[in-house]
C-alpha cells in the first residue's frame, strides 16, 4: 500500500518543514517502517522537507526493500546513516533533523564530523511518533486482528491453568498458541506469575508449579502485522480467600473507571486518575507502583503514556491500554489489562468496548 | 555467582581508571548483565574508579535486583540514569564515562543538564564489549549448552523437510524443538530460505512451499542463559542440480578453510580472506555479499567482526561464528554457518571442532 505510506510521509514533511530543516534522517527502525513499510534492523529514510525520499538500507534487504518500496529512491550501503548524510549534502542540504531519541551519540558526532562538519544537525524531536499515536483503518485491523488472537489464545489457555503446572509452561503454551492462530510471533515476553510471584509486576515466568489458592496474572499479547497486542487477566486457582476477592474487585472497577474515562478529550492524567483514585481511596494506593496504560501500535509501549503526572489529552482513534494492578509483597498480586481503541476509531465500538474481549470477572479454576 | 560479577567489575573499573573518570555509567543492557547479572530491560550501573558499584533500576525489577545481586548498593528509580547521576555528582564525583555506542543524544543531553552542567561526560568507548569477547568459563559452558541444543533442534528438523511444507511451518518447529529441549528462547528469528529465496541473506521465512529441486538455507540458534548460538545448514531437495552441488562444495571448502584459519593470534581480516579467496577465485566474490563471520555471546553480533577491512586479533577464548555463503539472485543460495571457540577455550576442543556439531556434506532429503 505505497499511497499509505506517502501520505504519512507528506505529514511528516510539514513537520521537517517546520522546525526548518532541509530534511530529517528518519533511524528509528518502527519510524521508518511506518513511513515506508520496510520491516529492517538496518534502515533509515532521508525525508527532504520538499521533494523524494530516499530509503537507505543494508545488501542484506536491498532485495526486500527493492519490492515493498518500489516508489522509493533506494541507497544499498552497509553503513546507512552515513551514507544518506553523504547524499544529502552532495544534493546541496545543510540542515538535517535527526531523532535525538533514537540515535547513539556516537551515530550522532559520525554525522557531525561529515565533510569537514558541514551539516547543522537538528532534534527532530518525537514527531514521528506523534504522528504514529492516531492510527489509520488499515492499523486498527491489524491490532483488532492481534487483539482478536490474543482473546482466543487465552480462552484457550484456561483449561490448562491448573495446580501443579508450572508458569513457564503455561507461557510456552500460550505463545504457542498465538502463533498457532495467526500471530507473527508473540508481542513481548508472556507474563505467568503465580501466587507470591504475582506482586511482582514483570515477573519472568520460571519453574514453581501453579497451587491451590494461587492468584495467578497471565499478561500476553500477540503481534500481527507489526502491531502489538496487549492483554492481562488474573484467575484464582480454587476457591479464593477474602483478600483475593477483595483485591480483585478493587482492581476490576479501577479497571472499568479507567475504560470509561478514556474519552477523546480527556487528559492523560485524569484517565489515570480515575483508575488510581479507587485504588488509593481504598489504601493501596502504594501498591499500584506503575502508570494506568500506554500507547500500543508497531511498539508495545508507545505514546501516550498514561500515569499520574503526564501532560496531554486522548485523541480519536488512539488505541491504549488500560491495565490497574494492586501488588502485595510477599502475598501476591492482580493485574487486570485491555486493548482498547479510544473513540470512534474502531468503527461502532467504543472505548469501553474494548478489543480484547473476555469477561473481567473472577475466573475460579 | 556474585564472584564472577565482581571480577568482572575489578577488570571494568581498570578502564574507567584509565581514561580518567571519576565512574562510569553503564546503560547498555547487556554490559549491565554481564557486571551485575541482572536481567533487566532497565537497569543500569555506576561503576566508580575506585569504590563500590551502585545498581539502578526501576520499581518492577527491584524484587529480582534485590535477590540476584544482593551484593551490591541499589537505587530504585523510574528514570535510573538521571537518578545514578545524580547520585554520582552527590558523592562528589565529576568526571563521569558512559556509553556513547548505546547512549541516546536526548539521554546524554539530559545528563549535561543536571545540576547546572557540574557533570565532564567523558566517552567510555566499547570497553565493556572488549572484556565481553573472551569468555569465562561460565560464559563458554552457557554457550555450548545453547549450541548442542541448536544441533539437535536442526538434526530433529531434517525429517520434516520435504517437498510441501512451507518454510513458516519449518521455522516455527525448529523454534519449538529449541525451547523443548530447555532453550529460554530462540537466539533470533529463525530463517528459512528455499529455492530462490536462498539468495536473500536475511529472508524472512513465508509462505513458500518446498519443492524438489530447491536448496533450502536453514539459519537458527537456541539462547540459553543469555547466550546465543547461531549455526547454518543448507540441504538439499531431491537429487540437486551440479550447479547446487559446485556452489555447496566451495562454500564448504571455504567454511573449512575459515575455520582452519581461525587460530589464536590471526589477524581477523586473514581469517576472512582464507574463506572469501576460495569463493572469489571461482568467480563467485560478489556473491558472498557479507562479513565471514562475528563473535557471540550476549548479544548475537558481538565483537569481533570478521570481514575483509575488520581491524583485529583473535584472542583465546572467544567464540565466533564462521559463515561463509554464495547468494545468486533469483536463482539460490548456500550458507554453511558454525559456532565456535578460537584457541583451547572450549577445553579439549578445538577451533576448527565447533560447538554446532553436525555434518557438513550436503545433506539430500
Amino acid at each position: 500500500m505505497p499511497e499509505i505510506h506517502e501520505t504519512r510521509r507528506a505529514r511528516a514533511r510539514h513537520r521537517v518543514a517546520e522546525i526548518g530543516a532541509d530534511a530529517a534522517l528518519i533511524t528509528k527502525a518502527v519510524n521508518v517502517r511506518y513511513l515506508t513499510g520496510l520491516v529492517s534492523s538496518n534502515a533509515a529514510l532521508l525525508l527532504p522537507a520538499d521533494g523524494a525520499a530516499v530509503l537507505g538500507t543494508d545488501p542484506r534487504y536491498s532485495g526486500t526493500a527493492a519490492r515493498t518500496c518500489g516508489d522509493l529512491e533506494l541507497l544499498i550501503d552497509r553503513l546507512i546513516g552515513p551514507a544518506l548524510a553523504r547524499l544529502a549534502i552532495a544534493r546541496g542540504m545543510r540542515a538535517l533533523a535527526f531523532e535525538a531519541q533514537e540515535m547513539t551519540v556516537e551515530r550522532r558526532d559520525d554525522l557531525a564530523d561529515l565533510d569537514g562538519g558541514s551539516l547543522a544537525l537538528l532534534p527532530l524531536g518525537w514527531a514521528v511518533e506523534e504522528l504514529r499515536m492516531v492510527k489509520d483503518d488499515t492499523e486498527i485491523d491489524q491490532l483488532a486482528r492481534a487483539c482478536a488472537i490474543t482473546a482466543e489464545a487465552l480462552a484457550r489457555l484456561l483449561s490448562r491453568v491448573r495446580p501443579g503446572v508450572t508458569e513457564r509452561e503455561l507461557a510456552v503454551d500460550l505463545e504457542r498458541a498465538m502463533v498457532d492462530l495467526g500471530a507473527d510471533a508473540p508481542a513481548f515476553d508472556t507474563i505467568v506469575a503465580s501466587g507470591p510471584n504475582g506482586a511482582i509486576p514483570h515477573h519472568a515466568p520460571g519453574e514453581r508449579a501453579l497451587a491451590t489458592g494461587d492468584l495467578v496474572t497471565i499478561d500476553c499479547g500477540a503481534r500481527v502485522g507489526g502491531y502489538h497486542a496487549d492483554m492481562t487477566r488474573t484467575v484464582a486457582i480454587g476457591r479464593p480467600a477474602a483478600w483475593q476477592r477483595e483485591i480483585y474487585q478493587l482492581v476490576a472497577d479501577a479497571q472499568a473507571a479507567g475504560m470509561t474515562a478514556a474519552l477523546v478529550g480527556a487528559q492523560v492524567a485524569d484517565v489515570d486518575a480515575a483508575a488510581r483514585g479507587l485504588i488509593a481511596g481504598a489504601g493501596h494506593g502504594e501498591h499500584f507502583s506503575h502508570g494506568l496504560g500506554h500507547g500500543v501500535g508497531l511498539e508495545i509501549h508507545e505514546a501516550p503514556s498514561i500515569g499520574p503526572a503526564k501532560p496531554g489529552t486522548l485523541a480519536d482513534r488512539v488505541p491504549i491500554t488500560i491495565e490497574p494492578g494492586i501488588y502485595l509483597p510477599g502475598v501476591g498480586g492482580v493485574r487486570i489489562e485491555d486493548t482498547l481503541v479510544v473513540g470512534a476509531g474502531a468503527g461502532a465500538a467504543q472505548s469501553d468496548q474494548p478489543l480484547t474481549t473476555m469477561t473481567r470477572e473472577l475466573l475460579v479454576l
